[in-house]
């Protein structure tokens, strides 16, 4: 059976190829007559002809595809959820991902744009493994483009990002709401954004819950098991009855560090993560309270921003940073003190 | 600045844009004379027009998008290298991945499915996120396809998958090596070709090793960390001096179950896991000897087949399993005993 072609149908019709692609697929500079087109349309079906999703494309300038151009984060165990956030909520309203993982390489990446740029994209989303400032001159093209889990310096296009400040202001509530006072704070040694906020956040509770400020209860550490482990010693001499980790990995490796120092967590210290990367904080012993990266809801909000950006030619949707929640996850690892 | 258009190009050359498009888009059926597709080409140069990756796609009747259709490889935490390896082995092709996460849904695979045929895709690698039988007669099309990491049970289409025994092999060999003989394994209560396989192999290599079977030392437990923890009660009291672990979580759980009896790994007791699922087993204490699985080159492996169909439409290349080898990753959780 032979496949059916627009020529096919254009015969059949007793128009031109142009005219038989022009009432097919919509297009705003040639408007065929109603009449002609619904004919058209009519007997294409009758001849069972599969429209041609790139003719569709090039009558139109446009395709059903969105751009997901990414560092790393469909190869990286960490924020995949952005991208399944990203691909449901376009799915609902019809368009494809075209996903492509850069490996954080310049030159994959801007071929990678090239590549969308010819596939004629509707616009682009532009996303980081983790929250980090990027350099999106790159991006400048005629299609929109949104910023998720990264922004840009100069605000040259609109970002959704975590509020990082709130995270670290929900991690540390959690502890002094448990009636700790003596809490601690194993950071970051890498400068990010995540390190600036939630030492921020963690301060901003403190102060407001009346806990005077103690500079030896900040600790930094590498952001992994090893950073956690390593930190244990200091941590313990602190006399800090609660730490609020980095992340889960520092958390796992404090775990490990403690138990081997034959201390019991909660009981002689509470422990509050962060990222909820559940593979580790979900099992550890005692399953681990944290605070949850909304990476799914960074995804779903960047492709809603991207549409309405499409859909709204005005110039205000285009710049401009959403904060998004980072909810608690309460698990075991907290021990709520006796007043 | 207008853009430059196919139009533009005819025009200025003094040919017909059929003609243009030829010239620019290689097209076997529409062989253009080498001197007017040269001067075409010059002056599309010369004019800075940029090639429309739709318009090359409609004359060559293909694109150069490879669809990559997974249930959850790109949002799960675990198997995204296959589509690393996938990506770098198809850019060296100058090939683009269209990656469609389905997070296994039916009705958006079969959207995805013919959103890919629209594309004009090369051909499609089926991947899933553990290793497992596929129902692939949805694929069916005129498109040459690939799975990876999955197979058909009617040996529809060409399979990549882990080898399954040779990874039960090279674990249980670790330990026999290093001249253990009470050797348990805790395999998973989860029917899949990795129980089966990890399993065949096990066996093989203590008989081959000359020691007796004893179906004690066989265990099962749920594939996860809490699996781990309840089964190691079982394992001590089986008198085993070391264990082969069907995954890095299952080992996980038994390092704290082991910790908490004041045993210690790997004076006590010597621990192997499976996958090499680093956030874990790479900064365990002490850190966890596994093996592998090569998810890297099932990606590379799965589009290198995948472009040799498209290549060689001869049928031999159109079926077949090939097993790809699992690695040992030696840490430091197995002691050596003394003879």
């Amino acid at each position: 059976m032979r496949k059916i072609t627009l020529q096919d149908v254009a015969e059949a019709a007793g128009v031109s190829v142009a005219t038989a692609s022009w009432s097919i697929n919509d297009n705003e500079k040639h408007r065929i007559p109603a009449n002609t087109r619904n004919r058209v349309r009519k007997i294409a079906e009758s001849l069972g002809y599969q429209p041609n999703a790139l003719g569709k494309g090039l009558v139109q300038g446009t395709s059903d595809l969105i751009g997901f151009v990414t560092d790393d984060v469909a190869t990286m165990p960490f924020a995949g959820q952005i991208i399944k956030g990203a691909q449901d909520e376009a799915w609902r309203s019809g368009k494809l991902l075209l996903i492509i993982d850069t490996g954080g390489k310049e030159s994959v990446e801007n071929k990678a744009l090239t590549m969308m740029a010819e596939q004629q994209v509707q616009g682009i989303i532009y996303s980081t493994w983790y929250h980090r400032p990027v350099e999106s001159l790159k991006l400048q093209s005629e299609r929109p483009a949104v910023l998720v889990n990264c922004f840009d310096m100069h605000d040259l296009y609109p970002a959704i990002v975590p509020d990082e400040v709130q995270g670290g202001r929900t991690a540390t509530e959690l502890l002094v709401k448990a009636g700790h006072r003596r809490i601690a704070f194993v950071n970051t040694t890498s400068p990010s954004p995540a390190r600036t906020g939630r030492l921020e956040g963690y301060k901003q509770v403190l102060e407001e819950a009346g806990i005077s400020r103690d500079s030896s209860l900040i600790m930094y550490a590498k952001p992994d098991q090893e950073g956690g482990f390593n930190v244990t010693e200091s941590l313990v001499e602190s006399g800090a009855t609660a730490v609020f980790c980095h992340n889960d990995r520092v958390a796992m490796g404090i775990y490990d560090g403690l138990k081997q120092k034959g201390l019991s967590i909660p009981d002689d210290i509470s422990v509050v993560g962060f990222d909820d990367q559940s593979v580790i904080s979900a099992h550890l012993h005692p399953a681990l309270t944290t605070v949850g990266l909304p990476h799914y809801d960074l995804g779903v909000l960047g492709i809603r921003k991207l549409l309405k950006i499409c859909n709204d030619k005005s110039d205000e949707q285009k710049v401009g940073t959403t904060r998004v929640k980072c909810p608690p996850v309460i698990r075991d690892s907290i021990k709520r003190l006796q007043f």
